[in-house]
C-alpha cells in the first residue's frame, strides 16, 4: 500500500491540546509496549500482568488484544496472509492513537512479519515504541497450547499457523527480549517494568 | 457484514483491570461523543473547543477527527458509499475501544448514514454515547465552506459529496441539536457540556 491516503481534499487536524498536555495530566509518556511472538509464548498472560502492574501505580494503561480486536474493528478479517497484515497494520494505527492519547498502550500480537512491527514502530515517535520479543522454544509453546491451537493445526483444521505452516520472523533488534521458558511471570514483569522505567516512560518531568 | 466475526478460532480475553478501575483513576466516565453534520456545520470546531475544555478541567479525552484517522487507519478508503460506510464502521469500533479505556473520546465525522451512527452507538454501553447533530442550515455551511469543498463539488471537482450529491439522514433521536447558525461557539460548547455533566459522565462516585 502507499503511503499516501487514498482520499484527497483531507487536511491534517491539529489539536489544540498537544500530546504534552496529556502526558503532564497522566504523568507518563504515551507508547506502545509491542508484544511479540509464538502462540503460547506468554503475551497475554504478560500483557495482562502489565496492566495490572501498572495501574495499581496510578497508571493508564490499555491493553489491545489480537482476539479481543477481531471482534469488532477488524472482524472482517481472516488469517490469509494479506488479513493478517492489514489486521497488524489497522492495530499499529490504532495503537499510534492510543499512544497520542498519552496512554501505555499495549499490543499483545503475534505479529510473525517484521514489516508489519516495524510499520507499527514507525507510526509512533522514537523511543516510543518498545518491542517485547517473547522467545520460548516451540516446543515448550505447543506444550502449553492453551488454546488447543497447535493441536488443532498438526491435525490439519488449521491453516496457516504460525510455527507449524506459517513462518515467524524473529524481531532484530527488539527492545527486550524474555525466554518465558526460563523466566517466570513476575520476573518477566519486572524485566519489562525496569525496561520502562528507564527509558523514562513512568514518569513527566515539565520541560517548561 | 455479519455480527459473528470472520474468525474462528478466537476467544475473548476479558482484561483483569476493568474499565471502573480506570473511570476511578481518571474521575470521569469513558464514553463515545459523537458530532454529526454537514461538512462546514462546526464539527471540528466544536470538536477540539470541547477537547481544550474538557482538559483544562483535569478530564482525559481524545479526537477521532475524520481527516486525521483517514491519514493512518482508513487511508486505504475513499468516498464511495461503501468505504464511507467501512470508514465509519472502523471510527465506531476505535473510539468503543477509546470510552473502554474510560476517556471521553470525541468523533467528528459528517457521517451522513444513520445505519452508521446507530452501529457506533451500540458499541458501548448505554448512555455512553452522545450524539450531536449539528443542524445549521446547508446554505450557512456552503457559505462557510472553511475547506472550499462545496465551490469545488458544485464544479463537479468532488463527487458523492454530503448535501450535494450524496445524502445526509438526520438523526432521529440525537442527545443534543445544535444550530451553530445561532449558537455561537462559547454557547454551544456549554450546551454539550452541560449535557455531559447532567449524563454524569464528568465524575466517578464509587459505588463499591
Amino acid at each position: 500500500m502507499s503511503d499516501q491516503p487514498k482520499s484527497k481534499n483531507i487536511t491534517w487536524q491539529k489539536g489544540c491540546i498537544r500530546l504534552e498536555r496529556r502526558e503532564a495530566l497522566l504523568k507518563q509518556k504515551g507508547c506502545i509496549v509491542w508484544l511479540t511472538g509464538l502462540s503460547g509464548s506468554g503475551k497475554s498472560t504478560l500483557a495482562y500482568g502489565l496492566e495490572q502492574a501498572l495501574i495499581e501505580n496510578g497508571h493508564l494503561t490499555y491493553v489491545l488484544d489480537g482476539d479481543n480486536v477481531r471482534h469488532g474493528l477488524n472482524k472482517d478479517l481472516g488469517f490469509s496472509q494479506e488479513d493478517r497484515h492489514e489486521n497488524i497494520r489497522r492495530v499499529g494505527e490504532v495503537a499510534a492513537l492510543f499512544a497520542d492519547a498519552g496512554l501505555i498502550t499495549i499490543a499483545a500480537y503475534i505479529s510473525p512479519y517484521q514489516q508489519g512491527r516495524e510499520h507499527a514502530r514507525k507510526t509512533v515517535p522514537e523511543g516510543r515504541f518498545i518491542e517485547i520479543f517473547l522467545d520460548p522454544p516451540i516446543e515448550v509453546c505447543e506444550q502449553r497450547d492453551p488454546k488447543g491451537l497447535y493441536k488443532k493445526a498438526r491435525a490439519g483444521g488449521i491453516k496457516n499457523f504460525t510455527g507449524i505452516d506459517a513462518p515467524y520472523e524473529k524481531p532484530e533488534h527488539p527492545e527486550v527480549t524474555i525466554n518465558t521458558a526460563n523466566l517466570d511471570t513476575q520476573l518477566s514483569l519486572e524485566k519489562i517494568l525496569s525496561h520502562l522505567t528507564q527509558a523514562g516512560l513512568l514518569s513527566y518531568n515539565d520541560q517548561s
